[in-house]
């Protein structure tokens, strides 16, 4: 069963096969639309609102939106993250065997979902599970990761800490190490999730889909979903990223050419604080898989969040909401969905990722 | 199609009527499941929680709960209310002609759900509103009402300074009241919830559902819910309430064997501040239909209300969890379901009512 894990491989029968693995053990979340959003999205901008953004003195756009939310927020672990770990999971077992990666176990060093999706994957998979993780991780994190029966180590902050506590244990046990994000299994695993909500569309409608936008962070969702539908040249892909502190590094990146290789971010998107993964690149900057990256600022992910949660009342991260964001702000995608879509508009697939976050954590950006 | 509108009359089969006539203007609403919540509320809990409770010196209970959550959150205007409020106005086109209802329009005081719902319903079916609100309502509550298209009126906030702004509007417009939740047809229209959630969990399970909660303000929806299943004796009904400063008047007066005719309460809990109207009741106080009703304290709904959020991911109000709290915390209603459910436990269906809040509230409540 061993593949060759290059960018070439990653095609829509990977996925499908990611699919036929993973499927026991994730839900498959819904596929909600919400007709007040859509109503929003379909309203003009203001030319108000306009003022002081690179759209200023322009004619507001008028497209036409209906939106299909694939919720996976309500997936397990509360994230699509548990799709890509169970997937390298499952793999890592068909390709070595269930001795040699029982006895060796798996690691990765994350603060966020990917740590919980994999302590989670590997608990169920009877499988040792040694989870790196900063010190200074939020408590309900490291409760979580431990709940599902990891092991977690501490380390420092910065990527080299981090690296440095990972190599440490992996002497100690031989542990396999399973990335967050720039990892063919991983790609393929996220991917399903454009599987299964291109199916959810076609149960509920008989029209093309026009249009899907996921965030990126580093890339592994974004990439698993352009893969997916990398054969389907009817339904745009696009990607959605904060533009805080130069979080927009994949939009940066294909501007000038050149994958951006590091990141300094505070964004309240906190699960795209991270450059795009290598493998992911080579898929993103590929015109013929993805169509473009959208930036949005932390005022229009902290209103678009506000409007899911209380218009939708769906319980959204951040980081969940950029590609619905660029939708409601970015007016030359307004303006393509007026030009393109005509009177009768685009149906949009939106991913929300994750819905990881407390109610401090709301409090503290609405306060 | 005139009926005697009695308690008597609160049939099954007036409950159905109502489904049909409203069945195109409402959301069948989804009716969701969460392991997550199962496997809290069927953990007993610690000998400490119970200090200083009722209960502090017992054996903690060990009931195994299986929750399917009707999320009427996710209902038109954000709340069960639109139900009621549909079925009014229908049945007053039905009754009294259209012409006789568009000429004189509908009436009603809220400052809630209500007010927004019934706003709703006559501009859909093209009758002039009047809605009279106290001049402190929030404002987010006034603009979202009059989207709607009803006329706003503003009022002082005791009972006695509305119902004068409502004598004098209807002395002018001869406009028809439809009140909150006293009244034969929105306690018919709320009913159709418990018709629904009953179709929707035999979609899906073969067994028996062992019991209904849903929250009681003015009894409107516990009295609707226990007439649909007042001839079906295996699903017991209940209701909850919060008891902060005696809104638990529904529970004090089943003990007293009276009505509880008014209460004064800032619960947390808005939308349950109301004392039990006359005709709800009537119903609820008849054993065979409601069996009891438990009140649970603020930090119990602001704890049930975090973990819905945070790890259901489901936006509520504080009014919609009352009954998932009762489950969690109340140990009559977990050990009468170790004891009646045994190892099988107990199939529980929960009403959340709605979902209307901000991010300023949750904000607020959690800060």
């Amino acid at each position: 069963m061993a593949s060759d894990k290059t960018a070439q491989s990653l095609t829509p029968n990977a996925v499908r096969a990611a699919y036929n693995l993973i499927q026991p053990y994730v839900h498959r979340t819904p596929l909600l639309t919400c007709k007040t959003l859509d109503s929003i999205a379909s309203t003009p901008q203001s030319p108000e609102a306009l003022a002081g953004t690179l759209f200023e003195g322009q004619t507001p756009a008028q497209p036409n939106f209906r939106f299909y939310f694939k919720c996976e927020n309500l997936q397990r672990i509360g994230a699509f993250k548990a799709r890509g770990a169970f997937h390298a999971v499952l793999r890592l077992l068909e390709e070595r065997g269930e001795e040699e990666v029982k006895s060796r176990g798996v690691i990765t060093h994350s603060s966020g979902n990917h740590a919980q999706a994999l302590a989670l994957a590997a608990s169920t998979l009877d499988i040792p599970a040694y989870i790196v993780m900063p010190h200074i991780s939020t408590s309900s994190k490291i409760a979580g990761t431990k709940s599902h029966g990891a092991e977690v180590i501490f380390s420092g902050s910065t990527s080299v800490e981090r690296e440095a506590v990972v190599a440490e244990i992996q002497a100690k046990t031989d542990a396999i190490l399973v990335p967050p994000y720039d990892y063919f299994d991983i790609i393929c695993g996220q991917g399903t999730t454009a599987l299964e909500l291109e199916e959810q569309y076609a149960e509920r409608s008989s029209g093309i889909l026009d249009a899907v936008i996921t965030p990126v962070g580093g890339g592994g969702l974004n990439a698993g979903v352009a893969t997916y539908f990398s054969d389907k040249p009817q339904t745009r892909v696009f990607g959605a990223e904060p533009s805080f502190e130069g979080a927009d590094d994949c939009r940066r990146g294909l501007q000038a050419g050149q994958r951006v290789e590091s990141v300094s971010t505070l964004t309240i998107a906190d699960g795209l604080r991270t450059p795009v993964g290598v493998l992911n690149w080579e898929v993103i900057s590929d015109k013929r898989k993805v169509e473009g990256v959208f930036a949005v600022t932390e005022e229009q992910i902290k209103a678009t969040m506000r409007l899911v949660l209380e218009r939708m009342k769906v319980v959204v991260e951040p980081s969940a909401v950029v590609g619905l964001a660029a939708c409601l702000f970015d007016e030359d995608l307004r303006r393509r969905v007026e030009q393109e879509g005509g009177e009768k508009g685009w149906d949009v697939a939106l991913v929300f990722s994750g819905g990881n976050t407390t109610v401090e954590a709301i409090s503290k950006l609405f306060s």
